[in-house]
């Protein structure tokens, strides 16, 4: 095999395909990238079995060929050459040679055809959207999934398609993240739960651009993301997503209007007497103009009074502001509205249009 | 004790003084920080009696006292205040509140007076440069001392003044960095072993600009640096350090010019087969008009050719690429020359005018 390519060409199909890379695994086949100069495009390869990520990589075929080549070392080397052509030239025994103006490497790599190709998947039917609210659907629930393995669907989020309406949902025993939006055609009902790894990997290989497009297709096990010159594939999460809509309630007792940025800053302060040992609780107190803030720990305390726009009963209610701070950042809106019952219930911090909801449940105090 | 001062001009004052709160300490008064308001002035001092560090601030005393406060809880709690007026005031009991607009925060403090003061130091003739060229001297030698505490001397650098010339000496064994400048006044001749630590937070600490004055005054014992504000004291390391001036011989069989970006792009490639385990040679082959530097390791092995003038014998010498590109980096000049004797001498970097010098001790080479 020999090709040759531009340095910042290799550089970004690196970057993207990097990210199947898995940092620890049995199988050191996987630990390289496969490229795949057999027909008339040059391929990049990465696959840890869960997620596979495959781009298409501008440059010339000089010799056709398939090689595996340690992905680390590979990005490492075209990283530092000079900013000109580097051509990658193979012979049987699978000694490669990079070269790049007086730059000459010599590595060893592996069979390429022993390495495990993406999981075929017919392109049929996709789900079309743009790669800007993918991205951004993803980042603003992706942190209430649960880190914990043991409860494995919490660790996914569920995407579901209804007519035109697209869903994601997050949760992790504590705390919901919903945010839901129209898509410019309507579809089948299809729901899916999505490994979270995979979710965080394609929300940084998406171009953040409203222009660009990502066509999503699904099978009963696997998701597809097709970009321009970039297929991403992963496995999906077995089983079935908890049943969330009877834990909706439009029921309130209290709502309060308040300034996003004022209450996250007072919530962010409160953060700091929470430690690994001790969540802390924070106590929100809520009149008819403010809310008191109030947190204790062994180290110390804080209160602090944010002004608010209340309607309804007054209320003391317990919460780990972590959860609260999370779902604060990712709202975009300045003015939010909080739903309160009672001191057991959740909290819902949602808009009118319900493009976003975020249930925390309450904690206990004393 | 009640102060007032601008959160920002508490952030800086702190941001100077966490410098000297230690990490780990088994005296807990050391995490930290005294706030002494006895006399006119607001003074913060951390000190890890190693390394202390006063800074005055500005603000308002109401009522005169002096509190030691935890440090990281501290600036942690000024840092996430909104952007207006603290007040920190304390009760008999230590017992501290610290408030901002509607924010209040209660701490508990330790008794001021159980503070370790920093060492009284005589204010007379100091020496006197400029912050930016104390800050560049350090960045420019630092990296050569010994992370290594075996031998004491080697964790500091060597701060020599003869008349108006101040030099600078770091050395690990492997290599010595030399920088030297004139002063714009001359001084009795003097010499000191400053602890590498204390070296690297005074290069963070002062301004970097060629405007403002650093004042430094020498006892047997410490060193004083005075800024606009902020005094910081360190011991210095017991005795003699190594006399160097008889490695530095001038004799030269082979001389190249080389550009430094070139070869340092080169080195860095270079250090791609280098590992904790196995550190790898560069191997420099020096012909007429090029250099061909080469590494090899069980990962794979890289071979380069630098464009160069040569001047002398033809010379095949083995270094660790790490101490070479280290020297590189702190270079600001283009064009470098380099000097070689013979392949079991060290070679060196250097410039006519002697304001750096850098030697690095060859290794074998099968």
């Amino acid at each position: 095999m020999k090709i040759t390519a531009a340095k910042q060409e290799l550089v970004k199909s690196l970057g993207i395909v990097l990210k199947a890379v898995p940092s620890k695994t049995t199988m050191n086949i996987l630990y390289c990238i496969l490229i795949d100069a057999t027909v008339d495009t040059i391929r990049f390869t990465a696959n840890d079995m869960e997620l596979g990520i495959e781009t298409i990589v501008e440059g010339r075929i000089e010799e056709r060929g398939l090689i595996c080549l340690d992905a680390k070392l590979l990005s490492e080397i075209i990283r530092k050459m000079p900013d000109s052509d580097v051509t990658i030239e193979t012979d049987p025994e699978y000694r490669t040679t990079i070269t790049c103006e007086n730059s000459v490497f010599h590595i060893v790599g592996k069979d390429g055809t022993e390495f495990s190709p993406l999981p075929s998947i017919d392109r049929v039917n996709p789900v079309v959207m743009n790669q800007f609210q993918l991205r951004e659907m993803i980042r603003q629930t992706i942190f209430s999934i649960s880190a914990n393995d043991a409860n494995k669907i919490m660790t996914g989020e569920n995407l579901q398609i209804h007519e035109n309406e697209l869903r994601i949902t997050a949760l992790d025993g504590h705390r919901i993240a919903i945010r839901q939006m129209m898509l410019d055609a309507s579809y089948e009902d299809c729901e899916a739960i999505i490994p979270g790894k995979t979710l965080s990997e394609i929300s940084k290989i998406v171009s953040g651009e409203i222009e660009d497009e990502v066509r999503i297709y699904f099978t009963k096990n696997q998701i597809l993301f097709e970009m321009e010159g970039t297929l991403v594939v992963s496995r999906l999460i077995d089983g079935k997503y908890f049943r969330i809509d009877q834990m909706l309630s439009n029921d309130y007792e209290t709502r309060i209007r308040v300034q996003k940025s004022t209450l996250m800053s007072a919530v962010d302060r409160a953060m700091l007497f929470t430690s690994e040992s001790d969540k802390g609780t924070l106590v929100m107190t809520i009149a008819q103009d403010t809310m008191n803030l109030s947190i204790r720990s062994a180290a110390g305390s804080m209160s602090d009074d944010v002004e608010i726009q209340s309607e309804g009963k007054e209320l003391r209610i317990g919460f780990n502001p972590k959860f609260i701070l999370d779902a604060l950042r990712v709202i975009d809106e300045e003015e939010i509205t909080i739903y309160f019952l009672n001191s057991k219930s959740p909290c819902f911090i949602r808009d009118d249009a319900g493009s976003y909801i975020y249930l925390v449940l309450p904690v206990n105090f004393v």
